[in-house]
């Protein structure tokens, strides 16, 4: 971290501030130029209250050098990282994708949508059983039966599952669970974060809707910072100005993202732009962006056969976009 | 809510939708225009899918005409609530300000805040002792012997205390606060809203960073609904691409909630900028603008007497700048 | 477009507003509904103020039903536009690469940047000679003398030409230039867009930095308007609270431009990303998400030499991308 | 400036920058500490290109200092400029009242307005001849007529006129115009900007709808280079996510562009919120927040009496308001 002091600072509050410095472990290296003084620190500042060295009254100006994530940075951990999801491995020359339906409905309807994705390729059953939802009116989840729904699926088909979490009372019915998602809005709920360090479980961190790549690394630092290095990050788009699309998917963050970490990245196109057509392009953008995989929402309701346009896709068309998606993948050398 | 279908829809689809619709407890009003079908639908539309039936694939354009939120809303209830916080009320033409440390540090410290800010004319006390950080090597608090330290600042000034949940476990430590506050980060947790609606204490709710209005008081409704009609609403600067401040603080929400909904909404000027020397603009503004009260930061640390520009103010400008918001407040109506 | 009515309304206040409406040519619909009245309006709504009609009072809500661009809309020109740029045909099938420098800087520069992308594969020379700086102290382009430029490196290499025009008095000076571009700050100066309506060249019209895709399509509509139906748009990137890229790529607008309208869209990831080595990825996932081309920065300086990241690339770097984006380019069974 | 470079760089590369900087006749002052070489850069660094300079690859990170506006600086200029509107000041602890209709309509409409505003208290009287609309179908003002038509009512109440300009080419046609406006969307029409420097008329430059506060002064400052500091800035809102406003007016940015520079404040909350009962609330704001004048928008057009609620004010409604403001404006310590 480097401190550039304003033009002609006190003495004695640049020793005062010295002192404070090397207080906090932290050694100093003074230069004074012609036009302005600047304390390099060397040690270990990610402790260090950047708002509060910025605010004091003699500095003009902080610039952090290295980045604040220790555990999730690519330069603690050059290798990419894989994730053992339950055996499905993610991340690397290795493509997955997460298949499933908004929520769990019924054992029907999660059984038959698993065997479908399952044949069309998908490697992951996705499937919620704890909702988030605006409005507390909404329906919220079939809660613990439908995790036990989602784990009949799952000796069904084999597939692990994977499904979210948004309380950190309920990490017990998580047990039998492969992988646990934690939801945009949750992305800075840092005590579940925590919590989920403490297990050693693959994590699918959602990137929250208005927070920047760096906070996002940072949510996955707290994971690691635990002890449980098993994060995958996922990008679902974020929220801007355009009301086309419900939110905008930020394809950018997936090179960004694995410069800066070596976490695997997977996107998710259904929620991004919330419109089932709008899947597809998307989808193969993201295998040419370099994201290790993919979630997608499917449903497979007949009672539903009206709905040809929400953010889902029917099996049919899923099963037409995966045999496209694995020539892509193909394409890229990466194995699916 | 009013369905506009698209030109020429197929009849046998504009009866399974009606039949759907039905099903839900609406009733239907359909009136078939010159180049399109209208459905007007009657009854509780809350609990409606909107995606969902925006997404039917006749269906043009969903439009709703009520508003989501019953329990926060002005329609149901038009006088403004007034909520009793330990004998502090808050709304209507009271005016209340939350003053206090970011974190409770020492018993010294908060005491010494406390009877500074109690002495200017605060009436809430605030205190982090549980601190959502972004990075996890940062101070995360004091957490339960912070919340003693609280009660102790209480007992000598007889100042209710405002202080930050993070998990819905922690409930029974905070039995003796006086008002819970629900953090921006938080403001989506759901489960953590839930439980908050179970008790009777008032909560303080910040605006998420990216939340819309209407996400707000559907939080808000999220406490409410569970029948704890005890809630601040507080507005504290929203995510932009502005970067000379560190949020951009949302002055117009205040007439726009006040309209939508009959709850006292209060601004906090300390988090919306960043800076302490904005503090006092923007805190003028808030009581013109219609504010119910203000929450603002207040240290009291020698020890950091080198800070000056932070976003915390010094029990001395705190002193000048009450001065000069009870001249205001009056000059409203109000009383302080 | 459909107006409902707020419950009860003044009989009188109704019949004032038909009268309006029907003295602005259009036709009304009315259904008077359990709950609302409901105005439907037939005829060209494309002139009405929606703003001033949503404001009527005792109007709830306003309902367009068709899009308020006319030329630009791909339901009055079902299939793609292709844009004939001397002989280079932008859309449909066909994949189109506009490269060069940022600025034209002297003959010797652009005429060897442009046998340079020439011999990697480029089909169109860009290079300003007008610069849209944010500070009036930087470089503002050779302007007159780069155009000349400009025309030399054509005549060398026979690559038709794009370069931005700030102003409506240079048309004159672009007599000879091949596609007229109009830059994201200008995408709202609706008096150059109505000058370039008069003329035929192709115009190049980036997505202001935070415009909406509608916005965006009203701009093109502009230039359409005035009988130039040449029209290519290009995204580069909008404005988000991220600061890790310059901008953020919304690649979503690439298949939601191309349902709404029958223009071309072309991808600038040198602009949106700001940074070299992201070109490379963005461009990559440009072809794959359906674009009709790319626009990318290359310098070649050797006084640059030293610059390895800003976010052009070298001939070096540009030749390898191209031979990668050629392969991609028939993975899509498009032509290059 | 200050340039971090990274860790080990060659030696000949830093030698090769210190000569390109040398080059651009900037002093350097190099330190070299134990992790990193630190160059401090002596001289006006308003020309050098930041990107390029952050792109050599030995560069970690550059660091401005000093802000790149020099004219509407305040640290050039300590005290506030007053811009003399044809007698009428604005700045300082005078506050003034810019009223009148969006269009100018009919020789009736204008007059009858200006009668009205005046008595009101209004100080300068706006009405738009040349309207920039996001659709070429909708009305675009009366051009030439409209001028003439604000000059009548010029002279029948003596109160100086605001107009927006949206092409260099009508310069002559604003000959008698008081004050020439710069629309949000033009902020960044640098050649339009720099011709308004060679005049001396106040400009009144609104700020971009996602423009930064920083952006919004290089705007300024185009103007100033050219020899005109008669600027007074205007903020009408941002765009962000939140949909209930049209826009998010920023009051922050009164007292930050106060701080930052000596140029007058004002506030248009017609334009920001789109909401005509939300112009109250939010200009009394303005005037706390310590605004130098409000822009409202007033109607007077009985044919659209059914009009309530729109962004306008009606007449009384807009005495009621001044009246109110007056008292406000007095109770700040200034004069209107």
């Amino acid at each position: 971290m480097i401190l550039v002091l304003k033009q002609n600072p006190e003495k004695s509050k640049v020793e005062t501030l010295i002192k404070m410095l090397n207080e906090q472990g932290l050694a100093t290296n003074v230069s004074e130029g012609e036009s302005h003084t600047i304390i390099g620190l060397i040690g270990d500042t990610s402790r260090l209250p950047v708002d509060l060295i910025s605010a004091v009254d003699i500095v003009e100006n902080v610039t952090r050098i290295s980045e604040p994530f220790k555990a999730a940075n690519r330069k603690m951990h050059p290798e990419d990282s894989i994730i053992d999801c339950s055996g499905v491995k993610v991340g690397e020359g290795l493509f997955q994708v997460i298949a499933g339906p908004c929520s769990v409905e019924s054992e029907e309807q999660i059984i038959e949508v698993a065997k479908d994705v399952k044949a069309s390729g998908a490697t992951l059953l996705r499937g919620g059983a704890f909702k988030p939802r605006t409005s507390p009116y909404a329906f919220q989840g079939l809660h613990a039966d439908g995790l036990k729904l989602l784990l009949e699926a799952k000796k069904e088909t084999g597939l692990p599952i994977v499904t979210e979490i948004m309380n950190v009372n309920h990490l017990d019915l998580f047990a039998d669970v492969d992988v646990i998602q934690v939801g945009a809005r949750n992305m800075q709920n840092f005590d579940l974060l925590k919590e989920l360090g403490k297990c050693r479980k693959p994590i699918l961190l959602k990137r929250g809707l208005a927070n920047t790549m760096e906070e996002f690394l940072m949510s996955a630092e707290y994971i690691m910072a635990g002890g449980n290095n098993n994060v995958i990050l996922c990008e679902r788009g974020i929220r801007t100005f355009e009301t086309k699309t419900r939110n905008t998917l930020d394809l950018s963050a997936v090179p960004m993202l694995k410069k800066l970490s070596h976490l695997p990245v997977v996107i998710d196109p259904s929620h991004a732009t919330g419109i089932s057509w709008m899947v597809e392009p998307l989808a193969k953008a993201a295998v040419a962006v370099g994201a290790d995989g993919l979630m997608i929402e499917v449903h497979n309701n007949p009672a539903k056969a009206l709905c040809d346009g929400a953010q889902s896709l029917n099996p049919v068309q899923f099963d037409t976009l995966m045999k496209d998606i694995k020539r892509r993948v193909e394409f890229e050398g990466k194995k699916m």
